[in-house]
């Protein structure tokens, strides 16, 4: 939203002034001559002024307090306008939250507990959510592209990562690089360092079970994860934690009989050391 | 850490080349080959590439786990030079969390309790938090200075988000904007319009109870909150929810012999409406 405002507003004040500021003025609506007072120390102060209006459903925990808040926005837009604000901003809750109530939220810790915290539970976790989004979302334009690189090993911190990159509109790339293997087939691990000869030959069984559920969905066959979890546990020296099959975005488990993109996913200790594996199955057509 | 890095390259580069790019690489140490293939697809990609080091406590339930956590430093700057990386930074933990461990984080939701996150409770908070930190730390430089503006009023909603700009080292400066009174001294609020006039007369008691306790500590006489609390309940209107007097940053009560900055803190219901306020208490010296 900012970033072509940010480009003319260097355009018009030329190159040798130095770089443009911009000041954010976040609001529910419902304004008044507080919501103007900050507007206009805003104005004082950068070349860019943005005023957001939303009315944040996060942040109520009273249906009836948000039914009932003030939504006046042609009045508010125009005692923006008044104020020299140069862009409002005033998203739907969908526009805001596209995939309903955020996953990936920021908490408040216990001084959201005290006082309003203790009167209104979850207001302030709320607050914190949307004035970070709103805080991303106005972010200037910055001078580079932004990328940034996470393993597939860990395959449920990457989805964790792209969700709240998502769910807090963080301005960056999020770029997910494929498992790099031993030639044995074992994931490699800061952790494998801890593994005994024997443990890890043990732990070979984790790669060697999800390469067999791989080629069980490509050739259509029943993926059978009973029996890939007793193949597992056979093993003396591995205590198997999970072998399932799950969304790769969201996480849930995947029914067997489903088509469609699916993670297998793998854990277990092996000595004293945890592991984790995946794999991408397939799409069945 | 990164903007004299991206202003050298883009010198390097020349203006016509248009913005360059920026890759970050997070890691937590103990290098192998598959972080060297995160290192080598962000150098093919980017002009910058930037890899962290940092075993973050936060993401560990099981202090052993941290302790014997491979620490590999010498080691893992040589591979990352190997891998055409510009820059490492290996903060401490004090670097991190200079406040001790973050009031403000991000949470992951139940997405964070399923599979790797029934194995390790509060791993994935840990996570999120603080590649938050590292995707903010490492965020190319705009072409603007970021300012964000909110009022006094919400003295606890400013005072969180101070902190969480703080704990996720979000690129922005907060500013706070004095309160806005009407002339009866009414703190402005959106909701002061569902006041009916006898509420509104009987709201004017949290105005003056804390013009009062202002005037009391000016003078340097007891403040004297248990009376204060009895003018407000005496008001039939009015249902007190707090009154307190508090550290301005952290929200913990203040013992009131306890000389220093001071915010005075209150709440109540007034019909159905609830309105809080405040004030500073000047330091007595």
């Amino acid at each position: 939203m900012t970033t072509r405002l940010l480009e003319q507003a260097a355009v018009r004040r030329g190159a040798a002034e130095g770089p443009p500021s911009l000041g954010l003025v976040p609001t529910m609506g419902g304004l008044h001559a507080g919501h103007a007072s900050l507007a206009w120390t805003a104005r004082a102060a950068n070349d860019v002024v943005v005023a957001s209006i939303f009315v944040n459903p996060l942040q109520f925990g009273d249906a009836a307090d948000l039914d009932r808040y003030p939504r006046t926005l042609d009045d508010d837009v125009r005692l923006l306008g008044g104020c020299g604000v140069d862009v409002v901003f005033a998203p739907s809750v969908e526009d805001m939250y596209p995939g309903g109530e955020p996953l990936v939220r920021v908490g408040a810790g216990r001084m959201g507990t005290v006082f309003e915290g203790a009167s209104r539970p979850g207001h302030f976790d709320g607050m914190l959510t949307v004035v970070s989004k709103l805080l991303n979302l106005g972010l200037p334009a910055t001078t580079a592209d932004y990328r940034a690189y996470f393993g597939e090993k860990d395959a449920q911190q990457l989805a964790l990562v792209r969700r709240m990159v998502l769910d807090l509109n963080m301005p960056v790339r999020i770029e997910g690089v494929p498992i790099v293997r031993d030639a044995d087939g074992l994931a490699l691990s800061s952790r494998n360092r801890f593994l005994g000869p024997e443990e890890r030959r043990a732990a070979l069984v984790l790669s060697r079970v999800l390469g067999a559920l791989r080629d069980r969905a490509a050739r259509g066959e029943p993926l059978d994860l009973a029996g890939a979890r007793a193949q597992v546990a056979a093993e003396d020296l591995v205590d198997l934690d999970y072998l399932d099959v799950v969304d790769p975005v969201s996480f849930t488990p995947r029914r067997e009989d489903r088509t469609g993109e699916a993670l297998a996913v793998v854990a277990a200790r092996v000595g004293a050391v945890r592991l984790i594996d995946n794999i991408v199955l397939p799409v069945v057509a």
